[in-house]
């Protein structure tokens, strides 16, 4: 049981990242409008959120600029065309993917970018190439964080030999990513524990980036604020890949620093993201990703499964369990 | 952070109610099918579920029989219909709600009905007619819970004065009900920890009936289950009043008693519940229902916003905050 202050009080520490562009993203292939990505940039400000995330740095060798919309790419006069000179609080993120990015060449020099923080997304096995990506965007003038992706599927000593090596680059936030949604609470607590013992050690601080396959990407984001984890992600209506992500319009809700308001994430939901539902776009907690979640794996065949509007649910089981 | 073992292992002493019929009767006013509850026991009988909810035992002076489907009054004989002599692990529950059940004539004796709970639901301020309600149905033989609604605007000492009372009364298991869907994990330990003080110095168990207005009911379920609340609550697909309720899918997913197994509730919701939906039977998170959560409301507000089939979420939250 956390202590009765800390649901009162608040932690000035605390940063929330809109990760709705990037992993919402994901589902719609990146072809937001314009006018969606300026309203929810002022949304973002009006709301006190302190980072948006634009999008993926991708590598334009490995993915056709054709097949995607501009939010894939996040060239900086992307960007700059929907923030200006952004004279806001509100600061600006992308995501650079390992092995999918050309880092040494996209990501220019910070002087020169209307963004604020390159976030190197890896999984376990490729530390060492997201060490030098953080150690390149450091030394372009970025703020930097490691995101640890499938973080449910790692085994505890790799995990902290992984933030041993981390914590000698100037990365500066840890990043728990619960990339198949598959963790309970008790478990965040555990895996937030290790984190927070690396961070500690070597002046870091540490972030949640949860799924919502089992109703908990909420539930497992609050329980790593009670634990100590300061950064927190969350998408407008929880749009992200499969099941989405913890919703900003429950997190806004749940957090007390009064900086934080509600009601334009309420308002943007109103406008857009029930449009962009009629329109076909789906997302968000269904039993297939539930299953996935259950069973700890990629979500892959149950975004197929919502892909081939299948509703035939006990069957998809089966073959998930025939599989595995 | 609890222990890690709590995960790996289970308590025998965990009990599993399907509410679907109860709850979710709230949404369709009692109108399933014979098929459709018949189904549904079968399924709870083969994932091991310990207790099914059929409805309520509803004063029939009160509420018109004309308007409400079988389940909102719960006769013995429609109970025994479906389910005969009953020979097997699942047992019969109903809720008799203070104020609205002729508890005096409608519940028969245990020897001739095939009930064996009776669930006494109550608000505080109703305690000593909820205590003869218990009196009555111990008397008659069953066993009894006592579930005490709107927990989330009590004050701790009346709670404590009203666990009093009931701890002498023969009552079998308190229930926390967050009615509102207002709480979170950190309050559901809190209280939790109130409710096992007294159930310990009685000789009582304590069970959980969450809502999900901010997809908590799962989370507070487990929550719970880890502070070592017994008695578990969930419906089928969630379906309950409002944002509904703990998934059944997602409760036996993560109970690891090998007696429950989570693939017939899957079959359930693949052939029954999305059928419900497709007929135009709305429950489930949505916006409004997290409003009133936040608020601290009961829902009524929102359930009536979703009955208009309004969408705009921005203005009913204005009108929440402008009442308030």
């Amino acid at each position: 049981m956390k202590e009765i202050a800390k649901l009162m009080d608040y932690r000035s520490d605390v940063r929330v990242v809109d990760a709705t562009l990037r992993d919402g993203g994901l589902v719609n292939d990146f072809y937001f409008t314009d006018e969606f990505v300026r309203a929810l940039y002022l949304a973002n400000i009006k709301s006190g959120v302190d980072y948006m995330e634009f999008g993926y740095k991708a590598s334009r060798e490995l993915f056709d600029e054709n097949k995607f919309g501009k939010w894939k790419f996040c060239k900086d006069e992307d960007i700059r065309a929907i923030v200006g000179e952004n004279n806001t609080d509100l600061k600006i993120a992308v995501m650079a993917d390992v092995g999918r990015c050309d880092y040494k060449n996209d990501i220019l020099n910070k002087a020169d970018s209307p963004i604020d923080l390159i976030r190197v997304a890896t999984y376990l096995n490729t530390i060492p190439l997201a060490a030098d990506m953080i150690e390149n965007a450091a030394k372009k003038g970025y703020e930097v964080s490691c995101n640890i992706m499938a973080i449910s599927n790692t085994q505890e000593r790799d995990l902290e030999a992984a933030l041993d090596i981390l914590g000698k680059t100037p990365v500066d936030v840890f990043y728990i990513v619960d990339s198949y949604g598959a963790l309970y609470p008790e478990q965040i607590a555990r895996i937030a524990d290790t984190f927070l013992n690396f961070a500690s050690k070597y002046g870091k601080k540490v972030g949640i980036h949860a799924h919502n396959n089992q109703q908990l990407a909420f539930a497992n984001t609050i329980e790593a604020v009670g634990d100590g984890v300061d950064w927190l992600d969350g998408t407008y209506a929880g749009m992200g890949r499969g099941a989405g992500n913890c919703a900003m319009e429950l997190l806004l809700g749940f957090l007390r620093n009064p900086k934080y308001s509600v009601f334009p994430v309420f308002q943007f939901v109103d406008k857009y993201m029930t449009k962009l539902r009629e329109e076909g776009t789906v997302w968000g907690y269904d039993l297939q990703y539930l299953m996935t979640g259950l069973l700890n794996q990629h979500p892959r065949t149950a975004i197929q499964f919502t892909k081939d509007r299948r509703n035939d649910y006990a069957e998809f089981y089966k073959e998930l369990v025939v599989q595995d």
